[in-house]
């Protein structure tokens, strides 16, 4: 001990298939727990505390995810990376770790946060995308959901589209980019920006989308669910396991210089 | 019932984690014996005998198994893959039913079969390939690993890299291919191709190679283990996670008609 405090900047790439989410919660095994507990035993004295930029729900998986925490190690930021990726399971990654300045803050400081949530398109099912992606072999109208991803972008209220779980009072969130492209392997892949999320917003989203792509709903209706902020005239919600965290952006030097040039780790390699 | 026997051809792709292998066992988890299971419930009377082209071992994987059953069904091939499909957890897919001819045998006529194993390259390690791959990020020398992989094509006895449970006699097998290849991704990728191969072969080849690309091996240490036939020269069996069954292949008419044109499902898409 007697180490100055500093604070570290996490990157972090996690299967979330066997979490019961980012936060901790009592007698549940979380990431954020797991991450506490590793550190607080590679300080080797007091409890340490992680922020994280985003909440991922259950079963929600990342390969950006930014988390800070305060720590007094005389392990360097290299050092630190390692001692706590060997204590970690495959599961959860550590892409680096790194001193940032101290008024850093991974969620308040977040510029922008990104999401993608994959489709299998394949017939039959991919086995090996079972924990990553929805299957999801139906027809699609590509000119409709097309129709309906536009009229998304936008500075709006998204009540209509937050999980009953919202606990937040403004829920205007700037969306910047809404979009779905078609992989040549069978892969569909949804990418939503925006400088904020409400909770299981991105999975009403797809689930409302993917309503419009099949013919159910009218691309319009993506407005009346805006319009009423109507949860009920929106789609099911979207299963966990096909949506990841994708990338948290910082602008301010305080966050730390970016990540070497390899960047996430690949979905699969698959998203990049 | 009432309807006459015919052969059919199963093509299969599956996630091995959670199976004790391919081949029937008493009391354990395997994936003839779950097919077996629902081909014999789609029949309705009489258990249905699978037969597979490869025994797959505890926690391999595949994405183009090529099994065979002689069925009693009014169904047709579509109707027939319609409904194992249903019945099957997402772990196993079904890629394609065909009805073959009478004497088609899965195994004993299949010409070649080609295996993949897969090293996750990335320095802390995918979390998404953790079932898929080996996390292998030590260095590598290609020109060593080149060396070793060149020398190894050719009709030969095997016997040094079987695994102890290997009980056949004759253990000459041709191997046609044996390459390595990164992709961009961090995924590295052996390509085997033989007429058969032994228990263990595989893995063993892979455990053996390792250790010749990170410099603990010469690159004709391979030869003095043919030449020996002594299993004890070689390298650490690689584990079973990394390892998948590609694709089996067959030239008589018996066989079928080749897949649609989309052929196997991608493994996550990068192997083609």
């Amino acid at each position: 001990m007697g180490s100055e405090p500093r604070r570290v900047r996490l990157d972090l790439a996690y299967d979330g298939t066997d979490f019961a989410g980012w936060q901790v919660q009592p007698e549940a095994r979380t990431v954020q727990g797991l991450l506490e507990e590793k550190l607080t035993r590679v300080q080797g004295a007091d409890a340490v505390r992680v922020r994280g930029a985003a909440r991922t729900d259950a079963g929600v998986h990342s390969r950006g995810q930014v988390a800070d925490a305060e720590v007094r190690t005389r392990l360097n930021d290299g050092d630190l990376e390692q001692a706590l990726s060997s204590m970690l399971p495959q599961e959860v990654r550590v892409l680096g770790v790194r001193t940032v300045a101290t008024e850093f803050h991974s969620r308040y400081r977040a510029l922008s946060k990104t999401y993608r949530y994959l489709l299998d398109r394949t017939p039959q099912g991919n086995p090996f995308l079972a924990r990553y992606a929805l299957h999801h072999p139906r027809g699609m109208d590509e000119g409709r959901l097309l129709q309906a991803l536009q009229s998304l972008p936008g500075r709006r209220d998204w009540s209509g589209f937050a999980g009953a779980a919202c606990d937040v009072e403004d829920r205007v969130r700037h969306l910047m980019e809404a979009s779905y492209v078609e992989l040549g392997t069978g892969l569909g892949v949804f990418t939503f920006e925006a400088d904020g999320f409400l909770n299981h917003m991105v999975r009403n989203l797809v689930g409302t989308l993917l309503e419009v792509a099949r013919g159910r709903f009218a691309p319009e209706r993506i407005h009346e669910i805006l319009d009423s902020r109507d949860r009920r005239l929106a789609g099911p919600t979207a299963p966990a396991r096909g949506l990841i965290l994708d990338r948290v952006t910082y602008d301010s030097d305080e966050a730390g210089a970016p990540l070497a040039e390899e960047g996430p780790v690949g979905w699969t390699g698959l998203v990049t």
